[in-house]
């Protein structure tokens, strides 16, 4: 059973990922990079060689200020009171949740008792203890190759259905169906087809992930020595994921964050925009390209807005 | 008399910059680019090909929640009160102004008639008054060329002192002291040296800047058809311009933005940080790269906080 | 026909009340009290003889931080993140809207033709041209006599239902079943049963008003002299006011608003909480005792949180 | 030696304040009004008989916009952008510190144990451990009699100055000379002539209090039952009191606040603007009237803006 045989994992063996998977210490006990540590300089040129074609795309959703069910917490965008005293435009975000494009840090999840990436601990808030596992530890930005594994595609799909998450396996599967290579350092990008999900259902989904990535997608990041996820649909609901809660009384699903963040200390970018991306993937027949994540140097923040940018 | 002389502008020949350096109309009359048109994907690709070392670096200050003089407006970072409803962390920003590295849209400052780039109206309050030039027609990201021009490396000094603004013909020299010729698409990243400065004053300057560069600057960016402006200081002080100031009444000194932005189209990167960057040039004896400027995509703004990329 | 025939105002006579209720001039040409203007220091002392059982009650409702379709823009309460240079508690708000106890200044809503209270120019973006009708000339407070118009007690129901707005004329009526007289300079306190409507509906109303005051109501205010307004529920809906809509493609109902606030000069208390002052008065036996509106003085702004206090 | 010597307590004597002024259990062991529990219906009544002359006053400054060295964290007035969901006026604010006017909840500050008023436990960030001690305890308002300690009109100067911080045999010597006795449910009001005093100076102090009131006074508002402290001073300098830092670390001197807030339960309203008020009371006379104090219902909030009006 697992993995290998294609079967999600029991609750047992999903509990077992967090030692199987677990990196504490294997870049020093003070490590603030976790797999981005697998992005060396020798896989930045090789990112920087897949350039051909000279294109640059987002893979970030527009900052949405109108509030709403799939919005309740909108970015705010307001001009400062002539004369009041402020500069034009001011910003306001929350980091979090379902609709912004950004990058959670080390630290936005702990484990179970408490600790965050390579067992540091966490204080009262949900903010590090210590100074650790911060956005700002992250600041040099994420240069890598990126890898879109395009599941509608792979499954022959419009998108990801409820009921039917993403598994490990199919990670693999898109990856030969394309004629890419995982490599050690990859930004791993799954998409699931969120815009056509939701303009199928006729309108965005509430706040959280109707559908998504199982749990079983951790194994395969672990495997392949992946230094990122990104992904525009996130964990898979708690039906589809068949396992016990990792967040205790929280009722989000949190099975593959829970894992990766904490143990494996990899950053995911939540909420991406993969429509174009994947289109010009298809149109170009290859599905690796440089991918730049570049953080707001955010002094003891848990994440970031990002704007990440494809170079073809 | 003139740049080729190296004397500065007189009153005039500034004046006359408003034509002689326009680009209204050159990419059509609804072009939302401006100078970014330089950067095509044979730009792109070359860029690309200077990842030589595969090292990534920031040109970004941290964001800075601390008020003072310099920081007037500092950053909001607050955390949901237990129970409030909100997420975690919530990013609260003005936009502008002299500490935040952040990236002006080229509707940020319209010209004395009130028209914004390629003569679109503004409307009250310093926005557009037609969806133009606001930064989320940047959305796909800045990818090109990046050459620094280290000014006090050229001068030998610590940092651009007060009284002695950066000219256009310097940068120029500076390209030659490196060994680097400008190209059509480049980030001009011009180093004042802001930190030494403010370490040789003991305290980081007041809002403004009190060195930085000359408008006849300005005329080296129209000749060598460079994509984008970053700099560490600002449009050098009143004094130093020595020219009527473009802003009327307004008492801050703005006599390269207010070319640039209106009449080139070229966007700006404000309040960089370049002294590690710097270092790596110097240790790497090369001053160009690959740069990467990801704006956030905030409809109907007009700038945006970024994290520069350098990959060396 | 008409108010006293207890028929509701054709269109044209609801286009009417703009010149037949207009205060324009009538406490000169630059007067920024308007209808507050009633509460003279005799009615001051009147009010205050109302403190008879020095009970003092709030008319607000909590400030609610929480998203969702009837509160779509919820207070932001945040901390400081710990060593962000920011001071506790930051309290964030959307004046406005159908949640927060609130009281509008004179120049939240202007006329047709753009004018504000008193004939004042209104500026782009829904601010005053002018320094003109900002809650800042309110910031001495208004103390005056409150009256409660209990009107699902008139009408012996729980609350009041969408397709039967209170009209004027029940204001009468109310204050004839509770024994009190209409005099200069109250605080009309018109309660329509907020709590009751929606505990009976299972969940608040989505942004707006379901049920609520008619039009005709502006004939009470203006026929008495009153000074302010203060409603649980505002301007019935669309269907339920039988007239064209004053605010143009604006489709929120604003009929009593549109007259109130710039022709009447009068401000209103939003949302207010009359529960327990419902509760009280009917268990004293009097809907009448002093009233405290205490607006912050925000310069500029278009209105204020308030908590009123009843002390009766 | 001690008040009646009208010798300043000794660093002994501050410390008994702990024991010999402390109000736990009092009002039982859940109590969350403090000395608000003195404002009886009693008091309210003859606070109302005090409405003689009709006139209303606002105690409060204005909401500051503007950043700078005595206001470093200004009140910010937004509007929302044009077509970005928001509505009108956001108005965003640090609710403590040394220039809004707002009122202090019981659980601001906690004792060098960690224990707010009543011994409830604090949690981390300055927020209280269960839910007591905060503001919306105080959302029914404070309806009591103010009365105006005017110091320097006792002193004979312009404003108390540093070094002759205010003591608590003033505040009675004050009220002789004004010819009012101090009650129980009294807001004691202290001025110290915020505004002549930095006018003197050419500019507002820096953020902090230059001079101000003695840890001496908390002896007054403990003996003679009083419900409020406003001041538009709040504690005098370190230097001025001669007595141990309560605070330990933090280098704002507290000796009032942190006597006043978790011993006697008695919440605080800084930052008052007493000027208008002292040229009415002076003018009249009399220096007693009914106040009124509103602060905003912010569950879990430790403080609120205010405008107290002062009707007399």
């Amino acid at each position: 059973m697992g993995y290998d045989e294609r079967t999600p994992p029991t609750a047992e063996e999903y509990a077992a990922y967090r030692t199987r998977f677990c990196n504490w210490g294997r870049w020093g006990p003070d490590d603030e990079l976790g797999t981005l540590n697998h992005i060396t300089p020798g896989v930045r040129r090789a990112a920087a060689d897949l350039v051909r074609d000279g294109r640059a795309l987002s893979l970030s959703r527009p900052l949405d200020t109108r509030p709403g069910p799939s919005n309740p917490y909108p970015t705010h965008h307001f001009l400062a009171m002539p004369g009041s005293g402020g500069m034009l435009d001011y910003l306001g975000m929350f980091i979090h949740g379902f609709s912004q494009t950004h990058i959670d840090a080390l630290c936005h999840l702990p484990t179970a008792e408490g600790l965050a990436w390579n067992g540091k601990p966490m204080a009262a808030g949900g903010i590090p203890g210590t100074h650790s596992g911060t956005i700002d530890f992250l600041a040099a930005g994420i240069v890598t190759r990126g890898v879109l594994y395009d599941i509608p595609r792979l499954r022959g799909s419009a998108f990801v259905e409820a009921g039917r998450p993403v598994h490990g396996w199919e990670l693999a599967d898109a990856a030969a169906t394309q004629g890419v290579e995982a490599r050690p350092g990859d930004a791993v990008i799954i998409r699931s087809g969120f815009d056509p999900y939701w303009e199928a259902q006729g309108t965005p989904p509430a706040f959280g992930t109707a559908a998504g990535v199982h749990a079983s997608a951790v194994e395969f990041l672990h495997r392949s020595d992946a230094a990122l996820l990104v992904w525009d649909q996130q964990d898979a609901p708690m039906a589809d994921q068949g396992l016990p809660n990792p967040m205790g009384d929280i009722p989000v699903a949190m099975h593959v964050h829970a894992m990766v963040l904490p143990y494996l200390g990899m950053p995911i970018v939540d909420n991406a925009q993969l429509e174009p991306l994947a289109a010009a993937c298809a149109s170009l027949g290859r599905w690796e390209f440089q991918l730049v994540v570049a953080p707001l140097d955010l002094p003891g923040g848990t994440g970031s807005p990002v704007n990440p940018i494809a170079v073809l």
